[in-house]
């Protein structure tokens, strides 16, 4: 396919590009974390608190955004992880939260407290799952029970994949993203997914909401296979800045965009587990509400520059909030 | 409470009782099973037919009936086993049993192989599952999804009843038993279940819809129980014939019924594992279709006197079943 004559020379425009990637906020370094994420045209990015005591979570979760408001040079969401105990606390968090992460340990095999997390959590408030096989059909029929839409991380297995595309059919609110690692494994590698399971995330295309994935890749190799005429025209955007949006409950950042300059065909870094992968397209320029935040290989961003995107939760009368601790946090 | 001068000198009388446990069909010694039966005022037992072809399943199952004709003392129900690998060739086998059991096996954690059964199964023949934990959440969020009724055997943890109450309460057609053993387990035996789950169970009486068991001690167990109020008026007779009768989708059998004395007051034997516990009630006769098969003791009804209460399944013009093969089978 002519792809270098159809786009040689060119530059597209995308709003800026929110990846679902879901990092520790304990672990993660927000300053480079946030520079990386500009480099590969996201201006957002998603993290988790996993709060590690029961009364205290308010104050952890302020803690973690005060922490990233000193680092970050992009904006970001914090979720609250919920646990297997913590659900009649955590819904205090759920206004200085964008939503709430449900991964449920191997050993954590009952169904109930996820129930009561569907029950307690805001209606107007996201969750995020992260489960596979039994798991993962447990924590569907916790949604369908408590009819909360629901979005699962990191689908990637041919099971999943089809217990998800019947959910849809029968009418549930599921999304689900795919790791960008996991659409181009490559069979050699060690941590690559079975040969089936890669094939039938390509013949999922229409399933996956979101793809997510190490922040200098996912555009590129996407825009590349959509160059080949394997994504459908319209994919790449809708995976990377539409979808991720409203599964997270944002509006759009005002004067927020990226440029990519299609004219660079690449490969992935021999040091990358998709080492000589073609790509397509380098992102040259950020600009975030208006300013330059990244530019030619250069993060103009500073630290603490960015915004938390924690928005005010409409409080929900079927709730139990203490509602005199929503505010308005902006970093 | 002064049962003992209510009741005694006093014969009540009961349709033929319906025993849910299921027994597998290559294993059990019919004739003895279904004189265990009588002796306990069941008229019906369930078996299940564990398919080891995948060929040749109407086959097993008709050799099956043939095993269980020459044997059968009373009625008996055969269900067709469900494997993950059988879903497209046991509809087939719809019309010569009475149900589909599904019983995952703990390497089984895909929900795709019972999706279709759920799928291909008629919907006029009922599915009977034995699950817990995440397995029985992930069966009910397959019935869910295809609209299946269910009944789920042999509930015995706080967890399972709750996740079939919140099923219940929100709509969903699932039924499910309890085992008599696990009602009167006592916390000094290695086989009993947590003393949190027997209370569970008892605090659970209304969600329970039958009771199964060994055939001896059932009735008189409930009848005690009764007796001291701890159970209902009705319950007893609900739980062992009306609702197992209904989960099975059988209508009633003519002439059929039971006689308890209840001037008898014992204590289960020293052998059983609920030695000493008090039973109200002996079973003095059972009538079946007009003939007396058990008396004060004795099993008057002669092997293979009895009845294949397997029905001829109305075809379902949304299955694909082969229907050449549908006929009427009484033994
Ligand atoms: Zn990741
Ligand atoms: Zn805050
Ligand atoms: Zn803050
Ligand atoms: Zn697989
Ligand atoms: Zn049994
Ligand atoms: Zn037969
Ligand atoms: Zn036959
Ligand atoms: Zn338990």
């Amino acid at each position: 396919k002519p792809y270098d004559a159809r786009f040689s020379s060119r530059v597209i425009t995308l709003p800026g590009m929110v990846n679902l990637d879901v990092l520790d906020a304990k672990n993660v370094d927000w300053s480079s974390a946030t520079a990386a994420a500009l480099t590969g045209g996201f201006t957002m990015i998603t993290t988790v608190q996993k709060c590690s005591t029961l009364t205290g979570i308010e104050q952890e979760i302020e803690s973690a955004h005060k922490i990233a408001g000193g680092g970050i040079r992009c904006d970001y969401v914090l979720l609250a992880a919920a646990s297997n105990s913590n659900s009649s606390v955590i819904p205090a968090a759920s206004s200085i939260s964008q939503g709430l992460y449900i991964e449920p340990e191997a050993g954590e095999s009952s169904l109930t407290p996820w129930l009561s997390h569907f029950k307690s959590w805001p209606s107007s408030s996201p969750i995020i799952a992260k489960a596979s096989g039994q798991a993962l059909a447990s924590l569907l029929f916790g949604a369908v029970l408590e009819r909360r839409e629901i979005h699962i991380r990191q689908v990637r297995t041919r099971e999943d994949l089809q217990i998800i595309r019947i959910s849809k059919e029968k009418g549930m609110s599921v999304t689900c993203d795919v790791d960008v690692m996991d659409l181009y494994a490559k069979s050699a590698s060690d941590l690559a997914i079975s040969v089936a399971d890669k094939e039938a995330l390509w013949e999922s295309l229409d399933l996956i909401d979101a793809v997510t994935g190490p922040p200098e890749l996912v555009i590129s190799l996407l825009l590349q296979s959509e160059g080949e005429g394997r994504l459908p025209q319209g994919w790449v955007r809708s995976r990377l800045v539409d979808n991720p949006r409203r599964i997270l409950g944002l509006t759009d950042t005002k004067d927020t965009y990226i440029e990519v300059d299609m004219s660079e065909s690449w490969d992935a870094p021999a040091a990358s587990e998709l080492s000589g992968t073609k790509c397509l397209g380098k992102v040259r320029r950020v600009v975030l509400r208006g300013e330059i935040a990244f530019l030619d290989g250069k993060v103009w961003s500073a630290e603490g520059a960015a915004k938390n995107e924690t928005r005010l939760v409409v409080e929900d009368a079927s709730t139990m909030l203490p509602s005199s601790d929503a505010r308005k946090e902006t970093g």
